[in-house]
Formats: C-alpha cells, sequence, structure tokens
C-alpha cells in the first residue's frame, strides 16, 4: 500500500477536520468571553456611571486588547504538518479556475480538490497561512448580525414619528448620501493624484468606491446610543438620524455595488460615463424601492397566516413561524440580489403594525424578547470583533496622509450633505417643525460610521487599493465610535436637545387618526388650529391612514371594525370571507365602541378632505 | 495592463463573491420555506391527528421530498464561467498541501490562493462542482444545531428520575454502547469478509468505526417524540430512554474518534492492538468525566456570577449572560478536544438546578422559550437535512446487501445490549422498581438512530469507505425515525406503558430531601416503611442530597438556608463572605419558616443515617 491509499487519506482528513475544529472552537470561545466581559463591564458601568465611554466603544476597547494580546503576545506558531503550501503555475489559462485537482503519484482512482480562495501579494504567502483559518468569513455579517439588529429597529421603532419625517430621512439617506459620496470621492481623488505612490495602485473607481462605504452612518451604533438616550431625546431628531442611518447603508451598498460592476464592466479604463452613471442612479432606485416590496410581502403574508391558520393556539409554533419569515425576507431579498437590510426593516415595521395584532400574548412577548436579545448580542460581537481586526488583520496598508484626508474629507462631505438638504427641508415645513440650527449640527455630529461600513470594506480586500479601504475605513469607525459615541449625551446638553419635547407635542394631533398607537398617549383635546395648518402638507399622509384603517387593519389583523364595515356593500361576499371569525365575535360585543371609534373617524375624516 | 491586473481581480473577485452569496441565501432562504411548511403543517396535524406518522419523520419526509425535486426536477446547471478547473499533478511531495499558490503569467506581484477541500474520486470530477457549494459545513451540526437540543434537554429535564436511574442509564450507555458497537462491527466484518467486492475498500477498522458511530441512539428523535407523550409515560422509563440516548451519543463520538486516531496511528495493518484497545476504553472514560466537570464548573461560575453581581436587575444582560456561559461550555468542551455534548448537557442540568433560582422572573421565562424555540428549530432543520440529503448528496455508495444487513445487526447488537444488562440492573433493583420485561421491549424498540448519527456520517466522506457508512446510516435513520417514530404511542400502548405511573408514586418518598424540586409535588404523608426499605441503596444519593442542600445550594443560589446557617461555627468569616444580601434578608424575614424546615430536615437525616 502506498502513503495515498484510503487508509491514510482518512486520517489525514479526519486529522485536518479535528485540527480546523479545534480552532473553529477556539476562536468562537474567545469571542463569547470577550462578550461576556463586555456584559460585566456594561453591568458595572450601570452600578456607576461614566459618562465619557459608551458600551459599543466599550466593546471595541476590549476587542483592540485582546487584538493586540493574540498579535504580539503569543510567538507565531509554525504547524508545519498542517501548512504545507505548493507553488504552481499555470502558463495557459484564460481566466482563474475556481477549483484545483491534484493528482498524486501512485494513485489514480483519487484526486484531491483545492478551491479558490484569495488573491495574495506574493511576498506575504509565508506569513499567514495560519491566521487564514482564524477570520471570519464577513458574510458572517451579512448573513447572521445585520438582519436580526435591523429587524429589531424596524419592529420596536417608533412609527409615528419615522413616518412623519419620512420625507426628509428619504431625502438625507438617499441624495445626502450621494453628495457624500461622491465629495468624499472627489476629495480622496484629489488627494491621491499628490502621492504618486498611492496613486499608482489606487484607481478613480477606488476613490469612489471608498466614498461609497464610508458615507454609511452606521444604525447599529447610532441605535444603541439613541436607544439609550430614548426618553429624553426630541423625537423627531431620533426618527430623522435613526431612519437616515437605516437607509443610507442600502443606498451605500447599493452604490458601492454599481461603482464596481461599472468598473468592471467598462474594463480597463477609468474614465466615467456619464450614461453609466445615471443608470446606476436609476438601477439604485429601482433596487430600493423592490426591496421595499419584498419587505412589506413577506410581513403581509406573515400576517394572513397568523390571522387565518389560528396557530396562535400553539404559541411555540407561531414564534417559530414569525422568527423564520422575518428571516427568510432578508434571504429572499439577498438571493434577489435586492438590498435584504431595506427588505428586513420594513418587514420589521409591518410585522409590528400588522402580524404583532394578531399573535398570541406569549408570543408577543417572546419575539420581542427574542429580536432585543439577538439585537444586543449581535452588536456587542460586531464592535468586539472590529476592535480584535485592527490588531490581528494582516494585511493592512497604513498610509498616514491618506487616513488624515480622509476624515478630514468624511466630515467636509457630510457638512455639505447636511445643511443644504436641512435648508431645503425646512422650506417646506411649518414653523414650529424645523430642522433648527442646533439639530443640524447634531445630525452633522451623528454621522457615525460602523458596522456597515467595516462590513462593507472587509467583504473584498483583495487588492492593495481595498486592504487600504479597509484600513482606512477601521480607524474612521474607531475614532467616530469612540469619540463621537462617548460624546453623544454630552453633545445634546450642549446644544440643548434633550429636554425639547415640546415641539413634539404640537405634532401629535395630526395623528388621531393613528388610533392603535401603542407607545404614544393622544390627547383629543388640543386645539384644532395647527391641526388644519399641517393637513394639507399631510393629505398624503392622512389617505394612508385612511386606507390602513379600513382596508389594510382589517384585512390582515383581527382588529375591530371587521371589513364587511369598512368596505362597500358590493365587496361583501369577498369581505365576509376575509374576515376572521374573531372579527365577528368582537363586532358583536364590541359593537357600540366600535359605532363609536368609527363616528369619531369619520367626522375626522371629513374634517381632513 | 494585463489580465490579472488589479482591477480585473478585484472585479472577478467581487463576481465570485456576490454570485457565492446569492447561492448561499437562496439555499438557506430554501431550508427555512421547508422549515416553514413543516411548521404549518404540525398545525394541521395538531387539528387532525394523524397517529402514524411523527413530526419528525415529517420533516424526513418534506426534506426528501425537496431533495428529489432538485436531483431530478432541474437540468444539470454548467456555470462555465466560475467553475474552470484546472488539474495538476505534483510528482515530488510528501504530505498532501494545505493551501495551493498558483501563479499566472504577466502578474509577479500576486498570486491566488487555493485551500484543501477534500479527495475526489477521479471519475467524478466532472458532475459536482457546482453542488459542491450547495451543501452545510457537517460543522454546523455540531456548533450550532446539536447544542441548543442537548442544553435544552438538561435544562428542562426531570432531574429527579434522571438521578434515580444514573446506574442504570450509566450502564446503557457505556457498556451497552461499546457492547453495541463491537458486535455491529464483528457482524458487518463477518458479512465484508463474503463480499470480495466490498471487503477490498472496506477495512475492520471501518466496521468498527460503523459500529460506533451507528450505536449512538438518538436524543434528537427520542425527545422529540417523548416530549409529546411525557405526561402519560412512565416516568423511570422515560428517564431510561432519555438518559441512555443523550450519555451514548458521546460514547459514540469518543469511540469512533479513537478508532480513527488508533487505526490512523497504527498505521497501515489492520491487526487490533489489545493494549491500545484498553487505552482507548481508559481514554473514553477519562474524556467522559473531564467532560462532565467542565460542564459542571462552567454551570457553577454561572450561579455565582448570577448570585453576586445583582445583574438580574437588568434582565437582558442576565439573559445574554447565560446564554453565553451556557454556549461556551458546549464550545470550551470541544476546543480542549472533550465531549462538548455531554459538558452541555451536565452544564444545562446545573443551571436548571442552581442557577435558576437567581434569575429575575423575565430571565426564567426568557431562557426558557429561547431555548426550547432553538431546540425546536435545529431538530426540525436536522431532519428536513437528513430528508435533502438523500437525494442530493451525489457520492452515495449503495451497496444493497450490506444495507440489509446493517439493518438486521443492528436489532441484534441492541437486543444483545438491552436484555442482558437489564438482567443485570434489576439483580441490584427492589421489586417494585424492576425493568419489566415490556420495558425491556420498549427499550429495544426506542433505539432510534437519528441527528448524532448522521453528523458523524458525513463528517469525513473522504473514502469509498466512508461514502458506504454514510449512504447506511442515512437508511437505518430514516427507517428507524419514521417507523418506529411513527409507532412509538402505538407501542406505549400495545406494551402498557402509557398509564403506569403507580410504580413512580411509590418512590417519590425517597425523595422528600429535594425541597426545591420544581416539577413534582411531594407527599409527606405517605407510609414510610417503604422509605426505609430503600434507603440503604439510596444512600450515596441521599448523602449527595445533603450535601447539595448544606453547602452547594446556599452557595450558589439565594436560598432560604444561608452557608452562616448551615455550615460549622467556625468557618463562619467564609460563610459570611459567601452569603448574599438576599439570603440575610430572607433569613431574617423567614426565620422562623427556616428554623421549622431545617429542623424537619435534621429529623429526616437522622432517619436515613
Amino acid at each position: 500500500m502506498g502513503l495515498y491509499d484510503h487508509e491514510s487519506i482518512e486520517f489525514s482528513h479526519d486529522l485536518r477536520k479535528l485540527h480546523d475544529h479545534v480552532v473553529d472552537s477556539t476562536n468562537i470561545l474567545i469571542f463569547i468571553f470577550l462578550l461576556i466581559l463586555v456584559i460585566l463591564t456594561i453591568w458595572l458601568f450601570k452600578q456607576k456611571r461614566f459618562p465619557y465611554l459608551h458600551e459599543t466603544g466599550l466593546a471595541i476597547i476590549y476587542g483592540s486588547l485582546f487584538g493586540i494580546i493574540i498579535r504580539y503576545g503569543f510567538p507565531r506558531t509554525n504547524k508545519k504538518s498542517l501548512n504545507l503550501v505548493a507553488n504552481i503555475s499555470l502558463t495557459q489559462i484564460k481566466d482563474l479556475p475556481e477549483y484545483i485537482y491534484l493528482a498524486v503519484p501512485n494513485n489514480t482512482q483519487q484526486k484531491f480538490m483545492y478551491s479558490y480562495r484569495h488573491p495574495r501579494r506574493s511576498n506575504e504567502i509565508s506569513t499567514q497561512d495560519f491566521e487564514e483559518k482564524a477570520t471570519f468569513d464577513p458574510e458572517i455579517f451579512f448573513n447572521l448580525l445585520l438582519p436580526p439588529i435591523i429587524f429589531h429597529a424596524g419592529y420596536s421603532m417608533k412609527r409615528k414619528h419615522f413616518f412623519k419625517n419620512f420625507g426628509a430621512i428619504l431625502m438625507f439617506a438617499i441624495i445626502g448620501t450621494l453628495i457624500s459620496s461622491f465629495i468624499t470621492g472627489g476629495m480622496m481623488y484629489y488627494f491621491t493624484s499628490m502621492f504618486e505612490s498611492i496613486r499608482k495602485y489606487f484607481s478613480f473607481t477606488d476613490c469612489l468606491f471608498f466614498g461609497a462605504i464610508i458615507s454609511a452612518t452606521d444604525p447599529v451604533t447610532v441605535l444603541a446610543i439613541f436607544s439609550e438616550q430614548s426618553s429624553t431625546i426630541n423625537v423627531n431628531l431620533n426618527a430623522l438620524v435613526f431612519g437616515e442611518s437605516v437607509l443610507n447603508d442600502a443606498v451605500s451598498i447599493t452604490l458601492a455595488q454599481a461603482i464596481e460592476k461599472y468598473s468592471g464592466a467598462s474594463g480597463l479604463n477609468n474614465n466615467f460615463d456619464m450614461i453609466q452613471f445615471f443608470k446606476s442612479i436609476a438601477n439604485l432606485i429601482g433596487v430600493f424601492f423592490a426591496s421595499f416590496a419584498i419587505g412589506s410581502a413577506m410581513g403581509i403574508v406573515t400576517a394572513l397566516l397568523t390571522k387565518f391558520t389560528l396557530i396562535r393556539q400553539h404559541p411555540h409554533l407561531e414564534t417559530a413561524l414569525f422568527i423564520l419569515m422575518s428571516y427568510s425576507t432578508f434571504l429572499a431579498s439577498e438571493a434577489a440580489e435586492l438590498t435584504g437590510i431595506i427588505s428586513v426593516l420594513f418587514n420589521g415595521i409591518v410585522q409590528a403594525h400588522y402580524t404583532y395584532n394578531n399573535l398570541s400574548k406569549e408570543s408577543q412577548a417572546n419575539t420581542k424578547g427574542i429580536f432585543s436579545l439577538l439585537n444586543f448580542l449581535s452588536e456587542n460581537f460586531i464592535f468586539v470583533y472590529i476592535g480584535v481586526t485592527v490588531f490581528t488583520y494582516r494585511n493592512h496598508q497604513w498610509e498616514v496622509p491618506f487616513i488624515l484626508f480622509s476624515l478630514f474629507s468624511v466630515v467636509v462631505a457630510r457638512a455639505v450633505n447636511i445643511y443644504p438638504l436641512a435648508f431645503l427641508i425646512n422650506l417646506s415645513r411649518p414653523k414650529e417643525n424645523k430642522i433648527n440650527i442646533n439639530m443640524q449640527h447634531f445630525l452633522l455630529f451623528s454621522g457615525l460610521r460602523g458596522a456597515m461600513a467595516f462590513a462593507l470594506a472587509i467583504r473584498n480586500t483583495s487588492t492593495q487599493a481595498r486592504r487600504l479601504v479597509l484600513s482606512t475605513t477601521l480607524v474612521i469607525v474607531i475614532i467616530t465610535v469612540i469619540v463621537c459615541g462617548g460624546l453623544t449625551s454630552k453633545m445634546l446638553k450642549w446644544l440643548n436637545l434633550n429636554k425639547s419635547v415640546s415641539s413634539d407635542q404640537n405634532h401629535n394631533n395630526v395623528l388621531m387618526l393613528e388610533e392603535n398607537s401603542e407607545d404614544e398617549n393622544l390627547d383629543d383635546s388640543k386645539d384644532k388650529s395647527k391641526l388644519k395648518k399641517c393637513l394639507n402638507k399631510m393629505s398624503l399622509f392622512i389617505a394612508w391612514q385612511k386606507f390602513d384603517h379600513k382596508l389594510m387593519k382589517p384585512l390582515l389583523t383581527n382588529s375591530r371594525p371587521p371589513l364587511t364595515e369598512t368596505m362597500p356593500q358590493f365587496c361583501l361576499p369577498l369581505s365576509n370571507l376575509l374576515t376572521s371569525k374573531e372579527q365577528l365575535d368582537s363586532t358583536s360585543q364590541y359593537a357600540f365602541s366600535k359605532l363609536e371609534s368609527s363616528s369619531t373617524l369619520n367626522q375626522l375624516g371629513s374634517n381632513v378632505w
């Protein structure tokens, strides 16, 4: 028997598997211990307040400390037996092969398969064979850690204020991010043209790509900080910062992908093609709305399933169904090459607005609890990982002037985006609802870069240019999270933004129609003059509210006025079919209160129209 | 610029990533849709009972149907651009390289890294390039799906009956699994020696390996079936079947690993070495107890953390801490090359017995809810996956006589293990507590093979022998799960086992000391004559109970008699240090009731000793 007979193949394969398994387990174990440390420190912090350090900053710092330890604390291990390397060269190939099959002497039956991993610079090869296995696949960020964070954001969001500010949010998220991307990209291009050493590997499309990914202000960080401050913060400001940060991720992702595709398709020249550019913008808007549609559709399906199947009699099945439907939204969107983040955000909103009302009490509590737990763990894991990566990533491309200038251009690009857009938005807003100058300063300040920029940067580090992008992104993320994150509460105080809830109260009246809002107490008795002032502007919004009340809620939930009453008489057969037994029961039971609320609605409706 | 300049490398890398991402997302999405279907069907089944099909069987059937569709429903895709293959051969290598670096013409700076995947038969290469990506890494089973299932088993277990039957469980799990492994292995060796075609690639160690992995009766399946029947089933029988199935996994894993290591170390001869064999057995027992120790230790640390940090004021932190500590137990054990399954089982038991009492009400509900959800999802995912694998796995080695004979030998091996061991165990049991013949029949019947055997078999399919093991295991798993699983409730009825809870009540008295048991109502007034009858046999158990009551519970939880009262006077300084404020408070508050209960304890204690 030779060296490559089946016994020794089995053994060598088992040995590799065992080794990989131990390495994997140790890796995850270390991260979990860091998370445990973070949790215990957060608890300590809650006992004794440290105002200048936020828990996301803490996670990064712990991660960095650990990164330093594994980088400098251990001698390089040289596991020769598992790290044999063969160098080969193929002279006549047209494209990189996906797999290489290795034939060995004395064994004609068996070949050994190798799969493509990534490009590597020739001079680095010897140093990083082992560390290779010790990093997480960036896909984990996209597929496992981000979805629950974003879903939770949508699921627990104050929907009222989000939709009230939806126009402004879309403006900041779409126009603002485009401005920010191109200004950052342009400034970096100007800068690199002065440094021949960077210029030769950092092309114009690399500049644009960097501009796009670094323009995503981060929902993870912002949410973590705001959720603590939420009781005192101005609700409109909260909605603006949060909404922008969630939606501009999507813009950032699609823009970055468009730039990549464009640069790949146009081949090897760096000329910017205007037609191609507008195609990209159109594509971006298409992706945005298609993603929105998938998310909403999946939410509606879940609502219908939970309404008509009576699955709520078995809460554990119901909870499982809810979670699987929500997660499959993300996957469906990504599989269709859309933006899962946007889908899952709107899915969360739809689930909260409709499905939540159909769930059993147990499932309501369980789903809230599970998503806030997943959110907490994912969030802290990401920041620990960012901290670790700074020191353990072996291919950093440190270009200090580039990094310093990028910090500067990020701030400039955000200022050029915030102040003019706020001015435009204010033109169409009533006086008491303007984005005042202090809020604008805070919007500038809250442009933290975090998990999303990091995830986009680490996804592809195949060239020197991309490695420079990663190193620079890491620095910007860490500085903004630790500095801006740590100073958020102080900044709110300095800018006098943490007490002004009065401007909010004026506007509650507009939303009197939103009867089922859980988190707000609506006050009916406020003066109606201000109400009417806003109505012209809000008519689209009110129209949606009526539609929601008359069709969507009765159709998708077991809520009180059933379709049989809200829809015209000729729809009756269909309405009957789509009305659940619960709705009919509660109708007879609550007949009086329903009639009353329905007449209130009509009264309001006639005011509106 | 050439073909391999950085722009086109970036582009090609991005394209691959995007493609992989879409494939991954689609894959997971399909599994999630199957899970959703399973959930909806389970709900339907709950409405209209189908007595002969269990939900695990259902999941397998759905998976199989889907497997058939993707196997035969689609034409083979031929994604040429992403599936380029290069064949190379190295003439002078000593061992398989871990990585291959490919150099391409006109680019001296860049190489392309390929990593080792697995061996492949030469004649299969062209057929399966694409499917390669569409399978899950078996590590996912071990690292993500099994731990929550086993932890949940420990966390929600009826500890009392488990420990009452602990001797019998250990006997079945350790001795029984060894018997079963060697008998199956021996029978298969005898069988293969008659078939030259199988014999030439299926060695004696392959036979032993197969015997080891197929001897693991499956806790996942058994738990799923028993949890439904738990209200009517005999508690001792429940404890026996459940306990054996959880613990024999560990025996099976360690035995399989020992056989692998042994076969690898002894190189290329198939002679069985007795010294080596006993070393393996010793190693197996060592691994067993070390795993137990890690699990318990991590549980004790969690109990101390939750007792002394007051983290329960922040339930979300507490829940996160609890889950991370529990999961890190599994990882720590695996990283130390022990058996994570055993560690996490005993961790679950310790967490339920001590830590659970320290948790806030919210965390108690959350942890129970989360683990039962994870359990449900993991379980169904595994069975869907098993069903899919039957048809999508491309390298099946179907040897019909081998498979039929293995089914026969599995039953024989289980019979040879159950009946003699039950006889031995009965020798030392009091009359009313014997494992009667019907229970023995049921133990034979309940030897379902499931997730664990599958996970062990799919972990390594590098040789023809291992592929035969996988194919055979799949058949045995599917037959036992669908047939035995579906007939379980009928079998309980036929064997008259579903009503006899009387033998249980007799024995409750022994456990009067276990004051805090939540799931049982202890009845103090039963006649004490039977109690004394058992005491001699149970003295070790009672000693543990006293130790638990006097030291462990006061030390690890906030329960009522604090250490300051249960420990001797000279330990007072230490006892004071280890007593929490809550315990002191409740001591003064409940002084009377405590005194009373403590005196009851002493009274009982004096009865016992």
